[in-house]
């Protein structure tokens, strides 16, 4: 097929290559170009601006925020004015579900298909292609984009017609991750006032009952403090709670884990946090506790 | 070596019966002393007071709660006043800090020795001898305990001279599974709103970031809403994050999470829950969300 | 002075009117036209568009909230269109500060001037010219509305320059009664189920410490389960809260107690609470006690 | 009547000396002997022992928690084994529920009387026998304490029959207090940040709708960061809430207020500040949002 794909972030990068690699013929568009050489060197066509990345039968968006997605979107030049009738816009990117909504309706008025289709996996895992794919849309329009889901994920999850169900369920499941968070946050400040160490006592969870890879991931961050460098910054993690928390408002469903998280990250952005990665909400707990080396 | 054993609950049934297994010589009390049947046919002795099953080197106690535990420790014919000297308290009931640390008291008051082994698992991990033990005494206490441990258990983990610590750590434990029902709670009543099937979010959930068995385990129950019979009753986790707030306050670590916990479990009484399985709490973000079927 | 005045609500009316008993020359806009008759009696010039009502020295909005607000203000025929270069808007209206930023710098655009002027006060004491004014602008904006905020209020309290301070004034304003109401539906929860009389407490509370009007006006609405009619909606409760989280966020501030407000407001929309009163989020610590007629 | 007085802190001190001016005959009993000097100048007998102040027809205990009553109460020399059958134990400390059942159950069972009558009211309030007393008792308890209550109170509120409902409506007024500080905490961190001045912020809530005293007493100390001396120590803040949340739990009322309040206090322990005011409280979340000076 032929595929554009706009963000090369520590993502997209991975994203793109793999579409390469299955035999797609892909133009990349970043803001900053030189990011593109290296897709460049296996194969891509580089787009100097947006419009060139919506020649084809679809095109890829992998952004940071509402934001990002909407300035490529709308306007001159934006994907909208520029993709042919029946083409496809793959939003993967961590969105809202009132803007992913916004999103079905401007690509339907214009004869566009629109499908959501965000990823879970941290940047090595979509190097390798090995990213899990939610996907909500019209199921044409996921029988269409199935060879691209495939060449970058290791399996789809087709959960809805709507594509901002997807969005939901992703937003969902970073709430969970950041929930582990902060439970590994509080616990580990408790046993740690005792005088128990950090690393022994998540040790012991990680090989009984907590043997999922977030707990062995976070947990290390927190028992080290090792915040930097963030592999996922905490204002995108913020952004995601609030994300969570504007879905959980106009579906009308009180979230208390969710506002909690959200006050812990207000709290980490306050102290000058915004770089750090987003598990050092996980070291909060242990700062109100007194702990000095939290 | 020659071992009383307390408590035929659920659980202990299972631990005597692998101690037996094992070869050790085992003299069983339970207050319904029916339950000591089948471990009688296993070949087991039947104690018919607390005091019988102190004459040998050990005596394990598998209790329900603090008061159980102290129902059988202090006072006449109680463990305190009938363990001879030297002899070894192996206390495996999930119980508070400050009640652990007034039983270590008591022992070395009367000159035995006192260990605190709570135990991960559910009755048929225990069954199998598949336990994981969190260990807290004294290095040569622990050394003499250890081919009971073995027995019991599939791995012990030494966290502590101090017998309370392994306490919190067991604690802290439940604390975390019981975040883990909160927060599958709230994504569930989240997805659910906006009309995602909450088994098929289930599966996605768990074959990919959330492969630890809790989240499949208590996700399972709270998606069928089958909450009897209890695994694990309600009335015990509000006991365990009773503790853990405890624990918490006498070495002064806020803990919001697990005083969001405290509420939900105390809503979950106050409508009459004491029996379901404490799972239940993951219920209340749907009831609160004015979905009906949850 | 010469005086557009937009918004007939219940706030409205009483504020117009005392504009018109001060001797001002007032044109009133309503969308519903019939509630500007008792005005016109009184002297009014009634508009039929907000044009008109824009062609004095200032312009008055009371209004609901953001959306209705930028309805009045933007676009052909709005207030920025049609005000001439000079005047005032002052708005009166409980809106948010990201908003009101956005209104300051439009008027600025136009050459036009702006005053936030939120006000304390329900419908009773706007209707005795009482109410209690926060006003944010410069300082010769504010001198050229005194008279008319003078003639609305008892009092004005110039807060600052800039007008969406005085926009986050109120909005903490509002976020404090709602901490009264639900401090005290907690306490006549506990207090209820262990057998107190609602009234009794009440009583006690109010002539005791707590003897701001605050106390007895929302202890006695949820006393007695009168949320039906609302003097201030519920959806307009939870707005306040959503806008008073969202300023924080903005700012960076975390507050807890307003997140755990947040969630009660969503707990009563989501089971049909549009309608009550605000004072109804008091009554859910009751029905989580498993108290029936609460 | 011939009256015992024990416990001659800030509070007992104002209390014992209204009861002298009244008349009655007074025995004061203080573990620091040095207290009562000023007591004995004004005609107070001085007791040596607890005993030689339970020789008449009542003894009134006000002292700083449960553990400090209890030791007066029970052993050899203590209350329950010296006052004369008939006699009253007025009870004014701020004690939680569980323990003024507890003392019901043991003056019933030597066949003497029990009332409880904790106090609203600082201690300028005690001096001047203006405080409002909270009775809970049978009603010829409370009947025949009347003369003894008037002379310390300007009111008495007979609440119930039961003890230790007049206890649970003095915590639930202390924790009512908390939460007004904390409300205030979050409204001034909040319009702090943005830049607008706390005092003249509180000057503006204290003329309006908040016009109560514990607006004005409180929001001036945490705009002030003036938490030395203490009025009334954190300590026993912390106290209060964790007697609140206790009589919650046995009644199964969730307090999601009250345990944000826990959480405050515990992190305000963590710091360091046992002898700070407990409207320190209100300072944290300034100190969350990152502000300096707070």
């Amino acid at each position: 097929m032929k595929v554009g794909f706009i963000g090369l972030g520590r993502m997209g990068e991975g994203m793109a290559a793999n579409l390469l690699k299955a035999g797609h013929e892909i133009t990349v568009y970043n803001r900053t170009l030189a990011k593109a050489a290296p897709l460049a060197a296996q194969g891509a066509k580089v787009a100097a601006k947006v419009a060139e990345a919506c020649q084809g039968d679809a095109v890829i968006t992998m952004l940071a925020n509402d934001e990002a997605v909407s300035g490529v979107v709308f306007g001159d030049g934006g994907i909208v004015a520029c993709l042919r009738p029946g083409a496809i816009h793959i939003s993967s990117s961590t969105i809202g579900t009132a803007f992913s909504g916004k999103l079905t309706a401007a690509h339907a008025s214009a004869g566009q298909r629109f499908l959501a289709a965000p990823v879970f996996g941290r940047p090595e895992v979509a190097a390798k292609g090995q990213l899990f794919v939610v996907a909500g849309g019209e199921p044409d329009t996921v029988k269409a984009a199935q060879p691209l889901l495939d060449a970058m994920g290791q399996k789809t999850f087709v959960i809805s017609q709507a594509p901002k169900d997807a969005n939901l369920v992703k937003l969902s499941g970073n709430f969970l991750i950041a929930a582990v968070i902060e439970s590994l946050g509080e616990a580990m400040a408790l046993v740690a006032k005792a005088g128990v160490s950090k690393h022994q006592y998540l040790e012991i969870l990680t090989s009984t009952l907590f043997t999922a890879p977030v707990y062995k991931t976070y947990g290390t961050l927190i028992a080290d403090g090792a915040f930097e460098p963030a592999g996922f910054a905490a204002t995108l993690g913020q952004k995601d709670i609030r994300l969570t928390l504007a879905a959980a408002e106009e579906l009308r469903v009180p979230l208390p884990l969710a506002s909690l998280l959200r006050d812990r990250f207000l709290a980490l952005l306050a102290h000058g946090g915004d770089n750090l990665d987003w598990s050092a909400i996980g070291a909060l707990s242990a700062k109100e506790a007194g702990l000095d080396n939290a």
